[in-house]
């Protein structure tokens, strides 16, 4: 770690599989599928590490990924993603090879599956339980209807699925909580309807703040979550998860000290942490919160010290004098990321405290 | 571009090119150096498109970066970066090989430099002229003074340079404009004071905003621009460029249309555009506006259309039933990135409007 020469994204190994470990166990005694979002990590190795808890089948978010991940042996890969009718040909070669599950959104893309398949594959239906983003909304049920009864016999109706995104911008833990029982409440006519002539009918459901906070996960049949792998400083924002939890932090070089502005620049910029913030006290962004590094790992973030702005490569972190004048320049601090997400596909690979380089697809 | 399956960052090389002439010209005319900041677009291709107009010396923001062009032939290369000291071994090794002129911010730098440096470097002294982000105040004579008594015998001093990063938050061109002139004006004390014991001092400033908009570089030696090699979204809102002059948009394949709540689903997220915004009308987020798509290129903006929200993988667009009505899933559309320089380091790459793929470093 001392060696480190430039901006490099550290993985804490324990607190990674300590992660894993917690969600699957919550998982197993609530007895739901698990079917972890690889989209956040990335990565063949940490891949390994949910094998080594027994998981099997992966949730992500592109075919770029189910390819990278079914390249080493993964074969049960739901892409949750409305399905791009422009990869065709890229989604035959992998059901093909493996049990996929694709995402329809849109009553239309049925009909060119129909056309183009070459294979089977399980679809969900994506459903809109309060996010926005996408999805039919639950009443929608002429829709839905339309899309089962059109599917054609390549097509392996699933579930329903959907992603109660809007958690993440809830204000707190109870607020996240909420919503996510919400989310969940509003799939619960889905299944009444469609059960009977669906008996195998999964219920999905997947985000990081609900399934962290959720004690129960008694009306669902799968959950996906991703980010708690790494978590990061906006879910320990929200409550759903402590700040010891957080499995990365980017290690950055000092470069100058501007004591006189409570400031210090690092090498590390907008291109490694990506340019995602959450609102600081007294109108300021956060960027970061800063924590030491030595040999061993990170230490708690330093209060009142975090990454205030991001231009391209460089970092400015606000800080006491007290803090200041304990850097030199060359030292280096570690960031611990807003969005673990945006700064691991930044950043396109890990390395552990124990100096093994990590990779990131 | 009819063949793109996956989101793809369109290059229009006529416009990049027209872009990069315009520069030069006007440096020419001003008789002032032309050293571009290649962070932009850190392709070695586009690169030849400024050898072609006579650019021999180039600016970039990383080591890394510098070793990426040198490789390629490019011998005159500052980076405009505070010196890391962490990385004194890849600057010997590139500074055995080219010219290459160093940032120094910090007096603290200057010993290590002399320990460490086992061949001749230039450096310029990072002059704070108004950004706040880095730099000594042009009056802090007794640090600069101290900067170059103690500059032993591999540091050649070059001059001051200064980025008015703060014109890139400018309301309109005049005030960019003049925010630029000030930073300009405030570096002249400077040059008085240094230009009998350093005859050949340059002055150099580098904003693409300041560039593109100041009619006359009287009193400066030496431009820096970068992000006029593309210019995006934020230039044009600044007054910077014409919506024109924009040289890459994101094509991204339909996956959803939703008329209820006037959205368009596209496959291209954070990941892609990066999550960079400025603010739209109506409290929205603007990151990125709309054009249509074929295969001769990008329309102008559609009205009104713009990717109101990003998730990793997903771009919500906010557009009138008539364009929702007129595209259907599986179409293409192109969007103008916000900022440039951010979704080309997102997207490590480019494709041209005559289907060559390009390199990005």
């Amino acid at each position: 770690m001392l060696s480190i020469q430039t901006p490099t994204l550290l993985l804490n190994e324990d607190i990674c599989r300590a992660n894993i470990r917690r969600m699957a166990d919550k998982a197993a005694a609530q007895k739901v599928q698990f079917r972890p979002h690889f989209k956040t990590h990335q990565s063949l190795k940490v891949g390994v590490w949910f094998r080594d808890v027994g998981v099997s089948a992966i949730t992500v978010s592109s075919l770029e990924m189910a390819a990278y991940f079914a390249a080493d042996g993964w074969d049960d890969i739901t892409v949750a993603f409305p399905v791009n009718i422009r990869e065709m040909a890229t989604i035959n070669r992998l059901a093909e090879k493996i049990s996929l599950n694709l995402l329809v959104v849109d009553p239309a893309s049925i009909g060119i599956l129909n056309q183009q398949l070459t294979a089977e594959v399980g679809y969900f239906i994506k459903i809109d339980s309060g996010y926005h983003r996408t999805g039919l909304e639950p009443h929608e049920t002429t829709l839905i209807d339309s899309i089962l009864t059109r599917a054609g016999p390549y097509l392996r109706f699933r579930g329903f699925l959907t992603h109660a995104g809007h958690t993440y911008g809830a204000s707190s833990a109870a607020e996240a909580l909420a919503l996510h029982r919400e989310s969940r409440h509003r799939m619960q006519p889905l299944r009444r309807r469609y059960v009977k002539e669906y008996p195998q009918l999964i219920i999905s459901v997947g985000d990081t703040p609900g399934c962290s906070l959720a004690a129960d996960f008694a009306d669902i049949d799968e959950i996906r979550p991703g980010n708690f792998v790494f978590y990061d400083v906006m879910q320990y924002q929200l409550g759903s998860c402590k700040l010891s939890d957080i499995a990365v932090a980017l290690a950055v070089p000092v470069v100058a000290l501007h004591p006189q502005r409570h400031q210090i620049v690092v090498y590390g910029g907008g291109v490694h942490l990506s340019k995602e913030w959450i609102p600081a006290t007294d109108g300021l962004r956060n960027y970061g919160l800063v924590c030491r590094l030595d040999a061993r790992g990170w230490s708690s973030a330093l209060d009142g010290t975090l990454v205030c702005s991001l231009s391209q490569e460089h970092g400015c972190i606000t800080a006491s004098l007290q803090v200041i004048s304990s850097l030199h320049v060359g030292d280096l601090v570690a960031v611990l990321p807003i969005h673990s997400c945006m700064t691991a596909q930044c950043m396109g690979g890990y390395t552990t405290l124990r100096g093994k380089v990590i990779d990131h697809g």
